[in-house]
């Protein structure tokens, strides 16, 4: 009886305890930490009203380092020192006038074996880009959410169409059956803008996945399906912007949390402010502090409380979801030195962790500024500590290539080589993302008017070539789209991701016969792929287009590929003595898609508008 | 009648050495040398049948440092020291057998004072480039010459023409009118091809002025007399090649003299194989070895024999002719390693000494890549040691944007806005030759159909940007070429350089009334370019273009310009405010070319398709 009282007392007291918190404590970012980061430093934000009258106290032990308050009273920010600290649960007291007001448990988790070492995606991957609410509706049930706004309607181009978490994980077999290995999935976290939240980029809570996605055991489940798969998973993080539904936005804890001019100014887009050093100040601060939308708060990444914020962040979801790599959206727009901050303290956490960023720009020397230990950039003592960035010049040329079947001196696939010309300005051009397309866009099917031809010689390149090949979902079973028409046409539904369509491209039963056309030749270029190292790693060499048939080698000391593009409507005879340096001591080359063997010692004929990969047999 | 005898013997013997002599030697290069050289090391040729079956000696005090006989016996190649020696007469003897065979007088000449330190043209200057056989006939005695096979014929659009130094000097005051300050002319030596050799870069001889041209004196002549006008002489140098009829091509002193396939091929005139690393050797070479025509022998730099005679000739008309710069052809043609020795070479023995060269690209990355210092060269561990290098890009985007007065996000001033944004890549972009147009590319007025609004603009701009402007003959009055229809087209006559003309346009009243309104304009606008600092040495500050309006800045402390760019069909009001970094302090402006004064502390109106230029005043 006596025991049953004091059970009774003890959990009336928690109660209480969890009540008052709660009403103190309205949020806590992050939600849990690791124990064991090499970085020891945690800023941990406490949201609630007046809180900042509080003082704060942590265990012995368990230093804290820094209390920040800003001119918002509902905000602290409370800087512990986890250095040596195992894992545990941490109990911060907070108290006004020293009277003890509550207490607010804080989770240091254990991280996963070798963490901090995980492997990343490389050349040796194949980057399957999706948009989670146009690829597949695995969970029709979380289509629509009462805590956010805008519901599910398929019929608006821009509106949500209810793709989700579970729709990518039940087709994990088909992304792996094209011969993907790595999934890069547009942003998932919750994005409450009422319109056009389907892009997710407008987020507002970035450390929880938008219920009409699943949740965030949903997301460490994609995680783990692909791992399972040999597979890896890609966040796509956003550092420039939140949307103006983030919570913080919506009680700014300070004033430049994020850019203001005051409140809205639209970014200019011109990057080259960025490094042009006669660029004038206005200019350069429109490029960078300037907002792309107005419902996008451009955050302030030079304030110090919101670059831990974001590090931390980008930190706990490696950390928490098991990720393999980050994609970060308008890179170059950000503070420049506040990124490179946020990209070194990421990549010394994690040295083998890839990150790719968008520098949407159309000139080498200017992406290659942006890559990490870019000499170019050094020579304004600038380091980004990007390992990757964004062959776009790649995907111009890509763009006018195949309908330039009569060559010219600036014509024609001399433009491919041009592009591959210019790699010594990248300090690591094997780590560039190439593509032909992405969600922003024009699809390569729409410029090509889903000629076949043109789209195999662009894949045949694109798998051939250095750097990590990117494609971009649907194209692979033909799918075109018009961004003229605005963006919701280049994004479009996977067909059979809905259990509604008649068309499913995910099985070959279910493909029309172009589908299967499109599909089966993707398929077995980017399965052979995987197996062969001279295309992950090799050295190149190409030679100046001749006629507008373009010929490379890839190579390593084992194995050598020689890759023949033939750009004209008419078959072409190629003698190969030209090629004498790479081809030396080879008798027969087998071409990959047919297993078909040639001689290669003398000439070869290739068909039109085809390109032919070979291995090179001695 | 002793001593008459005596005399008598004395001349005969003289002339019976002068002759063994002339048998013995019939080409001497250098002609002659300059003592206190900082490089004392002195490489001579000595050409005559069988010379090498000679052992030479000098006299004691000069070192002979090396003999090198090659495969062909009719040259031996002699390098002496010249350190510390004094002007003197050397004379050199050449024995058989331990038999003195014969002797060879060998003349060390005094340097002018200051001959080492001279300086050279820069952003201060205005380059006037002219083809001296389409400029002016001043002598029309020398059109004609026994000792050259191709006679005038100025009917024939690539023939000669009759234009000679005499008729440059002739016109110098109208050069200077012009408001030029420094005169490029395209190359004078000797070029005996028996067709197209008014352009004069196919070299016979490189020692020589072509005698339809004038003479070595002639030469001089123009120098001195520019000098006397504080102006500044440029030559034309080619390193690359020569023409098939220079004396050392017809009897080579070694096979590879020059590049042979063997004999000719062509060059693939991809320059990107010069620094791709995944160039195949076979392209880097053909680029680099092969020829531009088969009238032009490709030189290779690469044999120490074959760089030390180009380095000397360099130097020796840098003395002889007291030149102020040099402007190299094909420059990124060279054998890399060491047309950068031969730069160095130069520039070590003349610090101050100005050299531009031809890099003939439309990348900003590549072209920096060849400026001295580049740290994008340095990425490959190379320096060219080249102080300039001609902003190609700037006249790519000259030649369009005049014409796009609908601008876009890609077009219009933006065109000129980015070229310099790129300016960072460039080790000095101070130092860039920028121009409109050359002897090798379409006409400016060509381009714009003699539209002077779009002139006067592209004047403006070229006068006021960082860099040393260059203007191409005749273009100041007006004259237009089509390149399509031949390099003819491009490179006529300047109208009154012939006594025959009908049309002077080199003095006010021979002037058409449009060739004045051409004249007056670029007299106006190059003449207060000499006195303003700021546009010479002065930083920039460029604001984006908005609306197809650019606006920018030179400035030192003591100057500021303001330059206002309008290129629409309609004249607009643009407001000053934004341009408070620049503009704050200043009062009003007084526009160049009519010296009105406007203030600018609010707003501008500028008429449509016009740049104003102004000086700020507090």
């Amino acid at each position: 009886m006596l025991n049953t009282l004091k059970k009774n007392y003890l959990l009336l007291l928690i109660s209480f305890l969890f009540f008052a918190t709660q009403a103190q404590v309205q949020k806590i970012e992050p939600p849990y930490w690791y124990a064991g980061m090499k970085n020891s430093s945690l800023q941990i934000v406490f949201y609630g009203p007046n809180i900042a009258e509080n003082e704060v106290t942590a265990p012995t032990g368990i230093p804290i380092l820094e209390v920040s308050k800003t001119e918002n009273p509902n905000y602290l920010f409370v800087t512990i020192d986890t250095k040596g600290l195992l894992p545990q649960e941490i109990v911060f007291s907070f108290s006004k006038n020293k009277k003890k007001q509550f207490t607010q448990h804080y989770l240091l988790k254990g991280r996963r074996a070798n963490s901090a070492l995980r492997e990343s995606y490389s050349s040796a991957d194949v980057m399957y880009l999706l948009m989670p609410d146009r690829f597949a509706n695995g969970n029709p049930k979380n289509d629509n959410d009462k805590s956010v706004t805008e519901k599910a309607n398929r019929t608006a181009e821009n509106g949500r169409h209810g793709g989700d978490i579970e729709g990518i994980i039940q087709h994990l077999n088909y992304i792996q059956e094209l011969g993907a290995t790595t999934v890069w999935c547009t942003p998932l976290c919750v994005d409450n803008d009422p319109r056009g939240s389907y892009h997710g980029y407008g987020q507002s809570d970035v450390y929880q996945i938008d219920p009409r996605y699943g949740t965030n055991d949903d997301y460490l489940r994609l995680s783990n399906e692909l791992h399972k798969k040999d597979m890896k998973l890609v966040m796509d993080y956003v550092t420039n912007h939140w949307g103006a539904e983030h919570w913080m936005i919506k009680d700014l804890p300070t004033y430049n949390w994020i850019h203001q001019f005051p409140g809205y100014a639209q970014t200019n887009y011109r990057m080259t402010t960025q490094f042009d050093p006669n660029a004038s100040k206005i200019d350069a601060r429109l490029c960078a502090d300037g907002w792309f939308v107005q419902s996008m708060p451009d955050l302030n990444q030079s304030h110090p409380l919101v670059l831990t914020y974001l590090t931390q962040n980008a930190i706990w979801w490696i950390e928490s979801a098991n990720l393999d790599g980050f994609r970060v959206d308008t890179y170059s727009y950000n503070d420049k030195k506040s990124i490179a901050k946020w990209t070194k303290a990421i990549t010394d956490e994690y040295p083998n962790f890839n990150i790719v960023g968008e520098v949407w720009m159309q000139d080498q020397a200017q992406m290659a500024y942006w890559q990490k230990d870019s000499k170019i950039a050094a020579i304004q003592n600038y380091n980004s500590y990007l390992p990757s960035v964004m062959d776009f010049t790649f995907m111009d040329a890509a763009a006018k290539v195949f309908d330039e079947n009569e060559a010219s001196w600036n014509n024609g696939l001399i433009k491919l080589y041009e592009n591959f010309a210019n790699d010594f300005l990248y300090p690591n051009p094997n780590n560039l993302l190439t593509f032909v397309e992405n969600h922003d866009t024009e699809r390569f099917n729409e410029i090509y008017k889903k000629d076949f031809k043109k789209y195999a010689m662009a894949m045949s390149i694109l798998a051939t070539v250095r750097g990590i090949p990117q494609l971009y979902y649907g194209s692979e079973v033909g799918m075109a789209g018009d961004k003229s028409k605005g963006d919701g046409a280049i994004r479009q539904d996977f067909p059979g991701g809905w259990q509604t369509d008649t068309n499913n491209a995910f099985t070959q039963t279910g493909r029309t016969q172009e589908q299967q056309l499109f599909f089966d030749f993707s398929s077995k270029l980017f399965q052979w792929r995987k197996t062969n190292e001279a295309v992950h790693f090799g050295k190149t060499t190409h030679y100046l287009p001749i006629d507008n048939v373009y010929v490379y080698f890839r190579y390593t000391n084992k194995k050598t590929v020689m890759v023949i593009v033939n750009n004209n409507l008419l078959s072409k005879k190629i003698k190969t003595d030209r090629f004498h340096e790479n081809i030396l001591g080879f008798k027969n080359g087998k071409e990959i898609l047919t297993g078909t063997v040639f001689n290669v010692e003398n000439e070869i004929t290739v068909a039109p508008q085809t390109a032919m990969i070979f291995e090179l047999e001695k």
